[in-house]
């Protein structure tokens, strides 16, 4: 990891984001977690992303941004349509996507790494993002990069995204290590108490720990071979 | 012009977005006009935006994003520090820079454009912002054109900035011909019922006006050669 003494830690709540924020923690990087409230349809997992930042007793900052819900249509995340089930890179995963969501986060925690003086963003978009989520594509942030290091004076922003070519399962074995209290994450497209086990989030979460060999401890509505089938494994 | 059938037009209330955006209307452009309240000292500018939507009978969006006031430190815009006066290009105005703001600015707009399927976003930075406002320059906008082109599905958004090798004087007379209600706009920090006529957005205004042939048809609290002094002319 380069030198980063201090960074504003887009935080949703979820598995990667948790997993940044400790793997910047443990190497004496003070952090600056930030979560935004953008019309998500449930705040389960801002509520999570508070639980997180309290248990490694860092200063949570949470900025509402609920009323650009209008503003924004044709998602699952934000409107009244049902949340798809299966496969987190089928076609339909795209119901889910918030237009140009990560370049709303990441220039407001842009904004925030120059108020604060850190000048660096970290972003845990990750490998499986790809397939669905444009905003997250290797291309889609190195290009975000060159325009924040000329959003302002001097070097502007350094946006810091070391999960990019990471899978899911390398996250979870790398957050075990550094002793990420995954119980306190949430993931659910859904928004329900526990996971559903079958939106497309706890379809790829649940397989992850699986392929890491780890045990996610976070409760699920369904058994495991109902979340298995959902994806097409032969159970 | 490229041919833009509709566009998100950022609409300050300034003259120089006012432009624009009869610039496109006078094409055949279907334009939906965006004003953000991004927690300015003042509100006076988004009044005029409304009155200038009126005037030109097209629907105007606000996005009320004020609560970010609190994450963005540093400027005279949004913090209680005096406005500075004197010269647009003056190292002093770098006070009125606001973190980051044009990448949110043009972040929302672009979901906006993606959610209404415009898919197109005005910008009207021009030439004489480029000394002080470093997310006015041309390399940022290409930079931030390429991000927006990547940002979601088929060829994301088009950013449309054709004031950016323009000068005020060159906007104010392109305005001049397609009869914009400048008595309608407002571009004083200062942020009174009045122009100041001696804050940087007031100096760079009325010159712009002498410099193009054109009355200037806002009244300002100064007389015209209160504002020359301020700018270093010999009067």
């Amino acid at each position: 990891m380069p030198n980063i003494k201090s960074a504003v830690a887009l935080l949703s709540g979820g598995m990667d984001s948790a997993t940044l924020l400790y793997y910047l923690a443990n190497q004496g990087c003070r952090v600056y977690p930030l979560s935004v409230h953008y019309g998500q349809r449930h705040a389960r997992e801002l509520a999570a992303a508070a639980a997180i930042c309290e248990q490694l007793g860092v200063p949570h900052t949470v900025y509402d941004l609920s009323n650009i819900k209008p503003l924004l249509r044709g998602s699952s995340q934000t409107d009244d349509v049902a949340v798809p089930e299966g496969h987190y890179e089928d076609p339909v995963m795209r119901l889910t996507v918030v237009p140009n969501r990560n370049m709303i986060l990441l220039a407001v925690a842009s904004a925030m790494a120059i108020g604060n003086g850190s000048r660096t963003v970290a972003y845990a978009a990750h490998a499986g993002d790809h397939a669905v989520y444009p905003d997250c594509r290797p291309e889609f942030v190195e290009a975000l990069q060159v325009a924040l290091h000329l959003c302002h004076y001097d070097r502007g922003v350094d946006l810091y995204a070391p999960f990019l070519g990471k899978t899911k399962a390398q996250i979870a074995s790398l957050g075990a290590t550094l002793k990420v209290p995954y119980e306190l994450t949430y993931s659910c497209y859904a928004g329900r108490p526990l996971h559903c086990g079958l939106c497309g989030t706890c379809c790829e979460r649940r397989l992850c720990f699986e392929e890491a060999g780890l045990h996610d401890p976070v409760d699920y509505e369904c058994p495991l071979t109902e979340t298995k089938a959902k994806m097409g494994y032969s159970v």
